[in-house]
């Protein structure tokens, strides 16, 4: 039921094209089929019971939580298979003891000895039972144990001596954010599976059971030619997707299903600039293309149906202000935009832009407002 | 009435030392009393009624907004005399006729014929009437019309022959965040007084009463020298200072009074890092400090009390995993923080990592929460 059209919309509001995002869904559903993988969406992209049900049609399915808010969120509209995949801080444990209580399964993480401590206090105290997966470093790009380590084995042997099972290894390839092409992709695609599997391998060898072998990043996900050995895969980001990951070769820009609608508010004929009232309190401070071959500032600009115009990117951003100009700093062409023309902007993270809004807008392909599906932040 | 203790907290929490703002607070009051001019704070910092009742102790008094959320939620709390400082969008004058219904004056502010233009229709159409400043560009940092313009001038002829008198003329001083000296901030306050009083005596010179004359930033606020003919200063971000601020010389570091409580989840001992639970969601993408002399990474690290550690800031982060590190890059050093420990990081940019959290948690000097105050966030 169409209610409204984007003209009616007060600006900047959070965009959501639902036939691209279904279309990204498919992608990611129909390549983990064939890897032959469960798949254990993150939620920390959409924060929203409406895109995850969208993610996991078929009914509560397992998923993946960056922080226990999510947990709580989910948790309240069903969800009882929830992965935390952030290592877990002992002032954390009374927040997952609520969890449990409420019915959910929760598993955790760690990579260190002084976690496993926490958690074998809490369990001679409480006598809870905890899941747990040990976090593996498959590319030093943050926490984890690497996968030859004594560590790992210290580890397993640490919960099982508490009375807690080695449910199994979990890894997050990082460091396919910084490919610069798709075969560089596969290679860490391959490292990332190749390892965890190895770790799991050296803690079934010491007679832990193991069963549970758990993976994930977009780009290693989309691009993995066979996941042999792993049981399952986290991914968050491809719902959406974004210019990140449109720099990476992982999708088109024709992919991004989120966009920031925006008005335009002034112009700078001097400088080739046109004002919006979307800065980046509404795109966040994500730079995230700047690294990248080709920066897209704050985002590149498109009419309110969703084409890219010209060359235009948000070159410059304060807080309520977007300043958009040509990609190539020339000074006209960005000037056939009047004052009270609604734009969109890709953005560079969908993530960190999403976390903004407290509200999608939804699309269906037109400048229809389909419906609006709340989200939430913080934690 | 201290009700919980900072190790009660679950992390991340954004953290408020009342003290320090009520010190910034009252050296910018000072300061604008000795130079005899209004104060009108920008709430789109704090966001909140219980730090902006702080800032205005003697009850609802002027304010500056960045959003028409904010001005609804100052509105519900009693303040009437509101100045929104992005210039006008035509889809936004329904919400302001909304505001003007609650009784609020609403000051809105404009730098072209097409809003001019949008005004005059809605005041054609309904009869309501608009307080207007001409927004004036001091530095093409962004948006207004130059105080020598041709623009000036007929935009006060034309909002005059549409009925709607020149209220005034306003600036904003978005260069003095790129000043490297205090030297060069006093020269670009001297800037923003002189080019701003210039617009206001051209348009009084063409017969247009223009008593305002507003200007502000929180560099130029607190480093101007004397501010003849200006009647009014706006500025925000003083209220808490961040490292941008510490970074331009305008605060020290002890003076920033807000801060993001993270607790250590692991190690990398062959990186030299600290892993927390804190990551750029925690902190916002901001990196204002990379394009000063110091770069803070995300941030400074301190102890739960609020002392810089030795020379530990946040060198990384993802969305929930802050890394920290040496300054310099050594390895050794970052170490003695075990898992479990809370730590607190000093923001590079005060309004964006506020606008990550729904709440301040107060502290008075030691490690008790004295209060929790809300604040919101979105359009």
């Amino acid at each position: 039921m169409q209610t409204r059209t984007l003209d009616q919309l007060e600006t900047p509001a959070l965009l959501l094209e639902e036939p691209r995002m279904e279309r990204n869904i498919a992608r990611m559903r129909s390549q983990l089929q064939r890897l032959g993988v469960v798949f254990r969406p993150h939620v920390k992209t959409n924060k929203s019971i409406d895109v995850t049900r969208r993610l996991l049609p078929d009914g509560p399915g397992p998923i993946t939580v960056s922080t226990l808010l999510e947990a709580d969120y989910f948790a309240g509209h069903g969800f009882t298979d929830i992965l935390y995949a952030v290592c877990i801080a002992p002032n954390k444990l009374a927040h997952v003891a609520a969890l449990q209580d409420r019915g959910v399964r929760l598993t955790l993480i760690l990579d260190n000895m002084a976690a496993v401590q926490a958690l074998a206090a809490e369990r001679e105290r409480s006598g809870r039972s905890f899941d747990v997966l040990i976090e593996v470093d498959c590319d030093g790009h943050r926490s984890g144990v690497k996968p030859d380590s004594a560590l790992l084995l210290e580890l397993g042997r640490a919960l099982e001596a508490a009375g807690i099972p080695v449910k199994g290894v979990l890894t997050h390839a990082g460091s396919s954010y910084d490919c610069k092409t798709v075969d560089a992709i596969r290679e860490v695609a391959e490292q990332e599976r190749s390892l965890t599997v190895r770790a799991a391998e050296r803690l079934r060898a010491a007679g832990f059971a193991c069963p549970v072998v758990s993976i994930g990043s977009t780009p290693t996900a989309l691009f993995a030619q066979h996941l042999e050995g792993v049981t399952e895969v986290r991914a968050g980001v491809f719902v959406f997707f974004d210019l990140v990951m449109a720099g990476l070769g992982v999708c088109s820009v024709d992919d991004v299903a989120l966009s920031v609608l925006g008005t335009v508010i002034g112009h700078r004929p001097d400088k080739g600039w046109t004002l919006i009232d979307a800065g980046w309190m509404a795109m966040s401070r994500d730079r995230g293309t700047a690294s990248q071959a080709v920066d897209q500032g704050y985002g590149i600009v498109c009419d309110a149906d969703g084409r890219p115009i010209d060359d235009l990117i948000v070159v410059g951003a304060n807080q309520e202000h977007g300043i958009i100009g040509h990609r190539s700093g020339k000074v006209d062409g960005a000037l056939q935009l009047p004052v009270g023309t609604q734009v969109r902007i890709l953005p560079n993270h969908a993530c960190s832009t999403a976390a903004q809004y407290p509200r999608y807008q939804v699309l269906q392909g037109g400048r229809g407002v389909a419906a609006t599906w709340d989200r939430f932040s913080g934690w």
